[in-house]
Parts: C-alpha cells; sequence; structure tokens
C-alpha cells in the first residue's frame, strides 16, 4: 500500500548532519526546505518541493535551544498539513522537557504532556523517538508512538570493549530499570547510588548500594546534562574501591560545564549517540559517540513499507 | 465562590464503606442513588436527588471487578453531566490497570491512558487520587490531577511502632523512589531486591543490593497484588540475614492466593490502607490497614472550598 | 485501493465461535492475538502478529459479562491503534445497553451513546452491526455505521416452514415497525399486545389488539432477555383464540430465567440467531438457532473491496 | 450560585410571540437584539445589550422556513459566545430535521444528528425542548437536554372536554407509545392505523386494528406536517364505524395543502399548540392552539435557579 | 497512489452549469444524486450511487440563498460520511458570509469562522476556493485550503481587450492589494476612491487618491454584491475626468438592484466569473462573464493525482 | 458573580514593568511565580500561591525572542490549568507571528492560526489583546477575543500635539484602513505610498499615490519593525514635497537595525506604544512611548466585574 517512493525526508536545524546520515542509509534525499528567522527571530518555513499525497518524515531533536527547536517543528508540522501531505511522521531522537513529566510540587506544568498536546494539535500522524526520560511518555499521546532504546547501543559497545569484572551502576535511585536492562546484556551484576540528605542543610551523603569493590563500574543514564549526577556517581564508586569507571547515556545534552566536569572527573569515557548534535567545541578525545542513523533508518524503512518494528527491539 | 453548601458525595459500589467514613468527617451525607445490575448484567444507575448547579464528587476505586467498577463510574458520569451537574469530580483512591501505563512490548496497548481518555470523554471536570503506580499517569489527563499520598501514612505508622535498626527495602528495581521517600521519613538506609535469570530456562536469581544484615527490614509497595513479589523479597531478605520483616502498600488489591501466601511467609505484619474494600475474608490478624477516608475527606473539603491541596503534601 | 489481502480479522471473547465461521467463509484466518485475565481481574491484550498499515476488523459482542467484553473490546482498539493499524472496524453482531437509548426518567444516563462515545475516543473508524433496538442508535456515531438486518433471516425462516393462516405480533407497544416488516415479507396481517394498568397497585391488564382468533401467530421482537415479554403475550394470545404461537427475535440474550420459561409457555418454536453465543446449558429443542455469519462475512467483504453493502438490504 | 439576575432571554425570528408569552410570565424583559438580513440574503445579528457573565437563553423554533432559523440560531450561539456569555441555552420548541434521525435506506445522511453537533460546535451549553420526534434524539447530543412533553397538555384539554367513550388512535405503526401514553392519561383504549401494500402497484390498505366500533376516537401524533397521516387515518376510522373523530399533535408544521385536508376530512377539531407559529392565514375555527409558554417559563425558571425540572414531568 | 479513477464529482444546487463545464473538462461524469425539498422546507438528500472509498468532491457556491445551500452542502457532507467515503473535498467557488470576518463591532458574531468550524464538524477533508474576500480565512480551517485567484482571469481578458493608459482603481480603501495585483499584471498605475463623512449627519464626500485625469479606469473589487460600491466609485470617476470606465469582480453576487444601477452606471462593461450561477434575468449584454471552470477542472485533477496546485498560481 | 477578589494577575518575561503598571492602576499585585531557565534552556515555572478557583490574567507580549516568550506562555497556561484555575485569561498585547496569517505562497505554514490552536489547546478561556496585524485573527480563536486599539491613543497625542494641515499616509497598500480611521479622528484626507517593479531585476519605484505636497504627514502602521517601510515611505514622501514628516506604530518590534533607520531618516519623531517592552540600548529621544496600561487595565477590570468592553471602542 504505501511505498518507498511515497516517502520524503526533511530535516529542520536541530540534527542535520543526523538526517543526511539517514538520509543516506535510505538512499532517499532530504527534501528542499529552509528554515530561516526573521530579524525579529520568527521563524519562517520555506518547503520548496510538493509534499501532497506524500507521507513525510520530519526529523528534529528538541534540544538545545529547545523552544526554537519546537517551534521550527510545530510550524514545519503546519505547513505540511496545509500542503496536504498524507501523513506527517515526526521522528524526535530526542524529546525535551521530558524530565517535566508529572506534577512533582503543588502547581507545576507536565510540559512533557504540554507538547504532545501541541504536536497532536498541530497535526502529526506517528512519532519516532529514542529512549524517552520515562516510557509512559508514550501514553502522553493518542497517535502512534515508536520508541527505539539506545541501551542496546551503548551494550554492544561495552560488549566488544570485552571489559572484565563489570559492575553496572545506577547513578541514583529512578535509574535501576535502565541498569538492570544493560546488566541483562553484559551479565552482570548491579548497584546504586543513593543520595540522602542527613538533616536539613546538612551536605548531600552519597552511599553506593550493591558491592562494587575491585570492580570495573559503567554508569549508565538516559541523558546526560550538567554530568552532576554521573560525575557525583563516579566520585562515590571511587571512594568505595571501585577500579576503572566508565560512563555512558543515550542523549548528549552536555550543557555546560558538563565537558569540563566529565574532564576532570575520574570518567575514563562517556559513551553516548548522536541523538542529539555534539558541536566541535564540546568533542573530546573523552568522548566516544555512537550513531543512532542505522536504528533509525531501518525503523523509518519499516514504518514506511509496513512491516514491524517490534523486531528492532529483540 | 464554591461553597461546601454546592457539594454532594456520591458512592458506587467498589468502596462504600470509604465514601461512608468520608461522608461522616464532612458531616455531608452520601447522595441518594443506586447501582443496581439487570438481570443480563446491564448496569442501571439511578440518581434520586437533584444534581443541577451542584459540584458532585463520585468515589469509586476501579479495583476488582475492575471492568465493572470502571463502567459503574463512567454511566455514572454520564448520568450526572446529563443531569446538569456543575462539575464532576471523581475520587478514585485506587486506580486500577495502572501497570498498563506503557507500551512494554509490541503492540500492547496503554490501558492506563485509555481509562484516561474515557473518564475524560465521559465529562470528568478533575480527578482526586491516591498513589499513583506511575506518577506520569497525571499527565495522562488534560483535567486537573490532584495525587495523594500513602507513604506518608504508612510511615507515620511505623515512626510510632518505634522499631530498632531499620532499613527500608524495595522489592524490585522499579520501587527505588517510593522506598527513598519512606526511608527519609524514617531516617533509615534502603536496599532492593534484585531479580535476574542467568541464562533462559534456568531459574530466577535473587541479590539482596544493600546492607540488610542485622537489620530489621520495611518493604515497601505501593500494591500489594499476588504478594509474590513481596513475599519473595522477604524470603531473600531472611536468607541474607534480616532480623523482622515488615511489610507495607497503599494498595491492598490481595489477589488470590494474596493472604495465604502472606500467611505462610516469614513477614511478620502486613500494614496497606483502605483505599480498595477489604472484605471480611481477607481480614487477618497479620494485616493492618490503616484509614485514608481523614486525609481523603480534607484533600475534597479543599477542593470544594477553592483552598490549596498542596499543603496536604507537606 | 483497499483490498482483501490488507484485511485482518481479530476475535475476542464473546462469540468465537460466530468470528470462526465468518473467518472460514471468508478463506481467512483469524489473527493471532489473546486476551488474557491477571488475577486481579484485569484484562490483558496482545496481539500477536503486526497490523501496522491493515485494515483490522475486530468481531465482539457486547453481550453478558457485558462490561468484560466491552472493556476487552476497547483495550483491544487501543492496542490495534497503537500499533499502527491503517482502520480499526468493530463488528458488534449484539450491541449491549442498547435500551438505554434515551432519558427515559429524571437523571438517567444514555448508556448506549456513551458507548459510542467511548468506542470512537477509543479509535475505530467504522461500526458493523446488526439489528439495533432503535435505529438512531446509528446516529450516536459520528463515523459510518452499516446496520445489517436480522427480520429477513427470521422471516425466510418462516416461509420456508410455510405456516397457514399466520398473523405477526408485537409484543408490546414499542415493536410495531419490526412486526409490519416481518408481516410485508409473509404477507401477513399484524396485531399486538397491550399492556396497562387500570389502577396504582392493580394487577397489568393485557389486551390483545388486532384479530387473531383461529390464526397462528408469530411474535417477533429484537432481543429475547428474560423471556418475560414474550411469553406474556404468548399467554395473552391463547386467551384470546390463537392456535399455534411461534415467537423469535434476533438476539438471544435469554437472562435467567428465560430458557425455563420458553419451556413452560405455550410458545412452540423459539428462532433466534447467533448473534449472541449460546452456551450449550441454554440450548434446547425448542430453541432453532440461525447463522448471521453468511450476511456478516459478505458485509465484511464489501466494506473491504469497497462495494455497496446497502444491496444486502434488498 | 446562578440567580435570576443573571438571566437573559433572546428571541430570534421564528416564534416571537411564544417568546413575548414566556418574557412575560418571567417577568424578564427580552434582551434587545435584531435579525436582519442583507440584500443578498446572509444574516446579521445585532446584540444590544452586554450579555458577558450572563446566563443566555435563546428561544427559536427550528420550523419552516427551516434553514433560514437554523442559520440563524447558529449565528446568535456564534455572537454570544464571542461576547463572553457564560452559558448559552438554546431553547428549541420545535426540533427540525427530527424524522431525518437515522440511515432508513443507503447513503442517507443522519441530519437531526448532524444539527446537533453544528449546535454544540457553535457553543451551546444546554437544549431545552418539547416533543422530540424520537426521544433518542436526546442522546445526539453530549451537553444536557432537557426534553418537556406535550402530551399531558393535550391529554388534559381533553380531560376538560370530557368526551364519553374515547378510544386514542396511533395514525400509524411508529406512534403507539405516544397514544398508550394518552391512553393511560384519559384511561382508555388503543387502536392504531395500519397501512400495507397488498403487491406493488396496488393502492395501500388501512386497516383499523383495535375495536373502535361506536366509539370517539382521539387520533394522536406528535408533528402535523401535511396532515396527511392523520385525515387518512380519520378516513379509515370513519369507514369502521367510529363516532366523532378528534386530532391533536404537538408541533403544527401545516405544510401546505395541510389546513384544506383538515378542513375537509371528517376530523371535528385539532388541537395543536403554539410550538410553531401559526400564521394567521393558517388560523381556523377547527383549529385549537394551546400554549407551552407556561411550561416552558417554568422549566427555564427552574434551570436557572438551580430547581430539578422532573418535577415538571409527573 | 490517488487516481482519477477514484474521483466522485457531485454537484448541488447553487451552480450546476458549473458543475457540469468541470465534469465535462474532466471527463467525469457527475455522480447521481438528488436534493429535494419536503413541503416543511426541509432538504432531503439522495446518493444514487455508491460512494464507498471514493475521494468525493461536492461542487456548491454558498450564494444566495445562502443559508439553503449552505445546509443543503452540509448535509451532503454527512450523507458522504456515513457512506463511507474515503475523502470529502468541498468546492466552493464562492464563499458566502466572508464578509463577517471579524469582529467589526461590539458582540459581533464571526460568521465566516462559523461556517469553516460547521463544514470540518461535517466532516470535510479539504476545500478548494477561489478569491476568498479576505486571504486570511484560509486559517479559519484546520484541514487544507487551495485558494485559486481570479484576478489573473480578469486581467487576461483586459490584456487581451488592449485598453490604452489604463489606471486600475480600488473602489474603497480595503481593495488596494487587489487593485496592486491587477495593475501589476497590467503594468499600471493605482488610484482608490477615498469615502469620508466631514460631520455626522452630513453626506459622505468621496475622493479620488491618485492621479486619473485623461485616463481609463478598471475598477477591480472581489464581488459585486448591490453594485453601490462599484457605480459610486464610477461616479466619482466620472468626476474627476476619467475616460472609459471599466469594471469587474470575480463573483457576481448582483443582489437587488445590481443590475439597473449597472445599467444605468457610466460603466461600460462589467466583467464577472461564473463562480457564482448567473440567472437569465440578470444577463445583460453590459456583463461579460468568464468561466472558471478550466482553472477549477485543473484544480481537482492535480488534487487528485497528488500534483501540485501551486504552479496554477503562476 | 465573578468579583475583583477572585482576580490574579500574572507576569511573565517578555514585559514586566507593563504588568506592573497594569497592576498597580488594579489596585491588585502581581501573582508570586518565577520562572527560570535550567542550563539546557528548559524552561521551568513555578507558580508560588494558589490560584484554585480563581480567575487568572496571564500578561505576556509574544515579542522577540517571540519562540522563548511562547513557550513560556503555553507552560504558564498548562501549570495554571493543572492547580485547577477557574479561568485562564492571556492578555498579549504584543500578537507575534501576526503576519503568517494566510497562505501567500505555495506551502507556507498559517503561523497565527497555529499559535491560536496552540494556545487554546494548552487551556486558555479567552484572549485580550491590541491592534492584529489583521481583524480577522479573532476568528483563528474559538475563544472570546477581546481587541483593544491603539489607534484612538496615537491620534490623541497628534490632537494634543496640534499639527496643521496633517495628511495621514500609509506606508503601503495594505494599511489604508488603518490610515482611514486615524484620518477621521483628525479630520485629516489620507494618501499612501505604491511600491511597483517595473520590470523583474530592475529596482522597486515609489510612488505617493494622493495631494501631500505643502502638508505636514504622519505615517501610520500598526508594527514598527526593521522600520524600511516606514523610512522608505518616508524618503518618498520627501521627495513628494511634504513637510514635516512622523511616524507612527503601536507595536515597537525594532529589529535591527531600526533604530538607526529612524535616526537618520527624515521622519521628525516616531511614537509607539509600550506593547513590546522598550530596552534602554533602543531608547531615544526621537522616539516617544505611550502606555496603554491605563487601557488594559481598564478592559481587565471591565472582564473580571463582567462589564461591557466595548465602550473602551468608543
Amino acid at each position: 500500500m504505501s511505498s518507498k517512493s511515497k516517502m520524503k525526508l526533511f530535516t529542520l536545524n536541530s540534527n542535520e548532519p543526523l538526517a543526511q546520515e539517514i538520509s543516506e542509509i535510505l538512499e532517499t534525499p532530504l527534501g528542499k526546505s529552509s528554515v530561516i528567522r526573521f530579524s525579529d527571530g520568527e521563524v519562517q518555513i520555506n518547503i520548496e518541493e510538493s509534499v501532497r499525497g506524500h507521507d513525510v518524515y520530519l526529523i528534529q531533536s528538541t534540544s538545545q535551544p529547545v523552544n526554537e527547536h519546537l517551534m521550527e517543528l510545530l510550524i514545519m508540522i503546519d505547513a505540511m498539513k496545509r500542503a496536504s501531505a498524507k501523513t506527517i511522521n515526526v521522528v524526535i531522537p530526542y524529546y525535551g522537557y521530558a524530565r517535566q513529566d508529572r506534577k512533582a510540587r503543588a502547581r507545576e506544568p507536565i510540559t512533557a504532556k504540554l507538547i504532545a498536546n501541541l504536536l497532536e494539535k498541530a497535526g502529526i500522524s506517528r512519532v519516532l523517538t529514542l529512549d524517552l526520560h520515562a516510557p509512559q511518555i508514550q501514553g502522553f499521546f493518542n497517535v502512534p508512538v515508536d520508541q527505539l532504546l539506545g541501551v542496546p547501543i551503548l551494550a554492544e559497545y561495552y560488549k566488544k570493549k570485552d571489559i572484565e569484572d563489570v559492575v553496572v551502576v545506577a547513578p541514583d535511585t529512578s535509574g535501576l530499570r535502565r541498569a538492570r536492562r544493560m546488566a541483562n546484556i553484559l551479565d552482570a551484576p548491579i548497584a546504586f547510588v543513593d543520595k540522602r540528605r542527613p538533616e536539613p542543610n546538612m551536605a548531600e551523603v552519597k552511599n553506593v548500594v550493591g558491592s562494587i569493590e575491585g570492580k570495573n563500574a559503567i554508569i549508565v543514564d538516559d541523558m546526560i546534562d550538567t554530568a552532576e549526577t554521573v560525575t557525583q556517581a563516579a566520585e562515590a564508586l571511587l571512594e568505595n574501591g571501585v577500579n576503572d569507571i566508565y560512563a555512558c547515556g543515550t542523549h548528549a545534552v552536555l550543557s555546560d560545564p558538563a565537558v569540563s566536569k566529565i574532564n576532570e572527573s575520574p570518567i575514563k569515557e562517556l559513551v553516548i549517540t548522536n541523538s542529539i548534535f555534539l558541536p566541535e567545541e564540546k568533542q573530546n578525545e573523552k568522548i566516544t559517540s555512537l550513531s543512532v542513523a542505522p536504528l533509525l533508518a531501518d525503523a523509518l524503512l519499516r514504518v514506511q513499507t509496513e512491516h514491524s518494528v517490534s523486531e528492532l527491539f529483540d
């Protein structure tokens, strides 16, 4: 029914190299379009080829500057809808605002849900994404969401690296499931870093729960933002007698001063993916980037040709 | 603007004693209504007093039989809407299907979201609930959700009990945050039970991660369903040298054979709440039930008189 | 455009034999899926083959236990939607709650409309159904509804049976239109049973309006629930000098004590269809069941291959 | 909460005298507004007083010319919504297009549902109406519908008239329920006129089913449109030995040539209500009009002051 | 994907000759359907061929009588939706109520938006239209709108006519953009007629702003309604020394007394299009009608075969 | 009903001084809240007082950086909705993206409509705004929009200044209506600047249409963005013999290099309002800013106390 000839890929501004890589794997050129900004900061979208009756795929991570990238995406969706695209599939390798996924305190917004609502209102048909901060975000949408996973890619890297005596470590109480999944692939035990504040106004104490002494630790998280969580975890591990410390995370947010913190930390290597574009000034010999383009390209092709995406999860 | 005189409480069939208790605390009688079943199993709702222009509060846990209780609630909402209630506030102490909150495998439904959609479509104005399985379920709704917490009630009980040398234990990798919250109140360390299957077709191995030897353990979970998780955790703790074992959970689902399992387990006492009605045959000297009626009544009154609910979280 | 190769049939739990029969007629196997119940009564759906880009047809009567069957259907729809089915067509041979189709008294729900709203919110594309209690229920939906008719199947049976001197009888004031339709096919006169209560607290009096003496009566209704309506009508007919009494109805709800009532009544034969699954304990030599599978199969095929369904009404 | 001082009544063009009568009973003046038509036929609405924060009641029957009256109503609703009315309550004494309430043949619209959708989309909060052609039309709406009944008003008239030996007659198979309701009030038996066409191209035969000889008949219908149904029924009654023939119906559509048909028929008196405005040229000594203004005014006041409307049904 | 064989054209009552012309150009017969009116004025639609799975195009100008034509269209859309049309494309050469596109005074409706909402609610997939009064009306829709332009057709006519020394004149302050567009094609200067009322209760004064003396003027407007605007502009031009005066407008509303006004005016020729059907009594040697059928037919074909419509704008 | 005591004002980041001024006029303090940015650029909203049951007014111009300011507003609306505010009224003195109000070319978005959709989806109850670029943008909303006007404020300034022999000039063909409105207040004639490009690749020619020689010109526009339009118009006026040149516009976008262009232009004085915050570096002796705070404050109070806003337009 739907065929590859009806597929059109478009990129917006957040991660053009990734879109380019996907385009090359699929042997499908990126659609001609431009996103410019007027002098007053308003976004102008120009779609320079017909999309009427086509299945369009818009590739955009809502990474920093998140509000700009999100508005680009919403405006592009509106343009595609009014240009009579048949389906509008948004490929969001990194879904921003994902940590605002619940009311943790009184009168908080649930911005991750708001954004799902905005995308649906603008007119999307489907979402493809990677490693949502919480898997429940799938349920924020009424359209189908295909969530791909970064952990297998990261784990595969470590398997090849063949580190001995590994323990997988969650850097806080919320990442245990992710750690368990990676540990299953690596056939390793797990541990986590537990933080508590004994009394108000006293410094936070970090305990490592689980036996790690003499082992090599891989800290795993879904995103590395300021790198505070992961570097503090590394310190705690070091104090508790761990040998080598590795860290990984799918999404390289790397807000300042993440890169310098990583450099000064006992972490030997940080492995990330290119779900977020890594500008040159953040690149670094301590940081290894793996590509998610083959995984995303495969998923896009399966969606377009109506084959099961679930096989990608095995 | 909104005053207590405009408030009407109604109960459905799942937990009438709790509704009655809330009604007594608020000194507001339960509205006259009946839920009967025709011989072919269809639900018939009769609302026997005018609700026109009133703020109605429908109290119903979607506990077992969940589909019956859910349909009762949806039909009641429809009746209230068509009877010109001003606002329809649903009080769902136990939100069923909450574990189906994401696509864990291919082609799974997200039933917890479906139900949020159904409730909104039927016509609710607001949700009051207690200890959602995942806090992200708040974001499944577009109407306001006020989520109350059971952990403080449970923790308060243990504080009074004054157990020495406590360690709070999460029975699996997903409950660490809850354990951390209780441990904060009790000023205690935490541990968790880690399960892994070394090879396919081999028995699952349970490790306790964290130091527990010689301590008294309180296992905490959000719901006790078949009690398999909590009793297996208890066994693992016992094998690892723990002294006394206590267990608690807000929601007493207690599906067969939970009660007999609890009885045969090394657990000394299971503390639960009355968010789900506990029928006599499940009552038991090992099981202690705490009432959430004062908490819910306070929240209802604050909502109706437009005072902040957030103070209940402190 | 749409072809038979893109069609996938699925059954849920209410009437698997009917689904199987349709599947055989269409030479299209039933899709692999399972509906199980957890120990706490929650429904779990597993769809075990890809439906991406397919037109799926879900066959489910919302018969007793109606709330269970309805929730199964809603959850399956959610799963299909999230699994990227192209269209979701629900085949509901018996539409439960159909008698709650209006506010007959103050503050009643209109449950038949609520359910239409729930099905649409869950994500259906179309409804195929049979003999709605009121044809206006079609208008409760915004999606297309194809309503098939059972009367021609029932009338055809009587034509072959070739009963002499027939009068078609509506068992109450609301079924006259249906009786007129059957009488047209059989070329027969009509009558109806009129009930009135002369004074409050006095017994209801039943009059037969129309001339029936010495004739053979066929009582026709859309559904036989407790069989009270039809057996009381039979008694009234007997008292008014009718010869043989037959009864028929499309939907065999047959709530207790319908079967024993039928057996003890002057009705010679009750003809029904398999729109609702008839369990063995309700089967009976006095009860004849006709299959609606050929009619439904034909309709499904026409929908899928985009041919007119209306020809089935001639 | 809501008080009479916040109520504003507005009339449109279809039935100003009825609106005026309601206004007088309620001692609430009609709001200043005008509905004019531009030379090209477009409707222009002017609301000449502030409605901000008020509960407005728009009185409009969608009687002939139905499309004009409907568009007037929809445009007025839009104007009220944008003018910040608090609630918009539409009072539709006669709901046009009500007979298009189901797909009777292939590819028919369900216009009565379409109109419900249009009214809701335009922005109504509630509907008050009288004697819907089918009560299921209530379910076409998601907002509350309060349906008042004309039969008690008509029956009361006949009770005062004190006709002897009455039989209530439904003029076709679809009006039996209405006839039964009137017969209950008058404590009378019922009959109906059954039409059948023995063979294609032969004239329709009309039988009276029920015993009527020597009695005085009251034919009851919900609306008198071309009067063909009611005058043909009268002829059939006359042929079957009835004495005096009366006819009544809530809604006096009276399309040509209804009035002359009535005049030439054996009907002694036609009783109707003023739900539809009766222009002078249709007024006639054979036609008696009863006012529904007191009933509607009472209902409006109860809605506005949040008292139960259901008591009006007793 | 979509092919011409899946296209079905239908006309309603407002402009059958135009529909016929489009049908002939496309070599696609008009679908069999009828729009009749019952004696009480209600519209009845009959679609006499299957549309299941087809892309239908409904051709209807919402010209006078606008409310009738609009309701015909809405009812037809409902019928098409319920008859399982795949897409419902409405072709509205003249979009009525377009001048009510904003709140110019307090408590005005925005009827042009209301109608967009009604069309979307009824179930349209797309709009094709011509020369909207304000281009912003496109944004009143969430479905795609393809707006074609009449100015190029009108300008082409004047180019062929080869009038010398042309000035294009906007008859009021709101039509300058349209005048500029035509002037670009004709390579001509522009002017406009400025109206002001020096003091309340004094006569309006008309000034021509721009140099026109000795030139030949072409007055351009989007619609010619009562012709007051255009004939008053012509008078003002005449008084200011213009030579020949021509006038044109896409939409020939021509409400009374437009035709006689034109005849008595100094306008030599009025050029219009057949977007609105021009009845014989309005035809006139001073009025020249150009056909928009080729333009619309081309656009329809491009939409159906998924080619770019934008090329039609060049 | 609604009273001033239920009103809560909140400001976001775009124009705090204006919000402060409104707050002072209304003697209602600004609600406690904060908008901060995480290191990765995500917006975090904290509402630090209860808003349950209150009517909140959020003051935010969607001025540069427009995407940041818009997202702040949307997130705040989500937070307010979930915090049970009774109504959420957004006060948008400057509505960004307003120029993207139609599809001017193929495949353009209609961003001004997209934003209306996003605001409504997020949960607004009403919009108060000032001088929309096109009045039709009111129709992009389904909620009430109260649009206030800046021209009377600007005109009043010039009236007091008492310039002689004024001509009001629209700087392009689209601003004539605005010029006419100001000219009415000042009792002055109008003119406009007409731009055309004689041939492709030739420079644009600017003609002044209307008689201006020897007069003093006031150029009026709705917004001054790069100031190119207004300064080019000034040049054209100068070349055509105008004396003094003034310019004004409600919205001071003033993108670079607007301020220096104004300074170098023949414009004597630019009058603007504070609908957009004017940072110190853009302030300038040639630029006069008038406050819209009294107008907005008056409108807010009328809305809250349910008095007519329309009187503000006189």
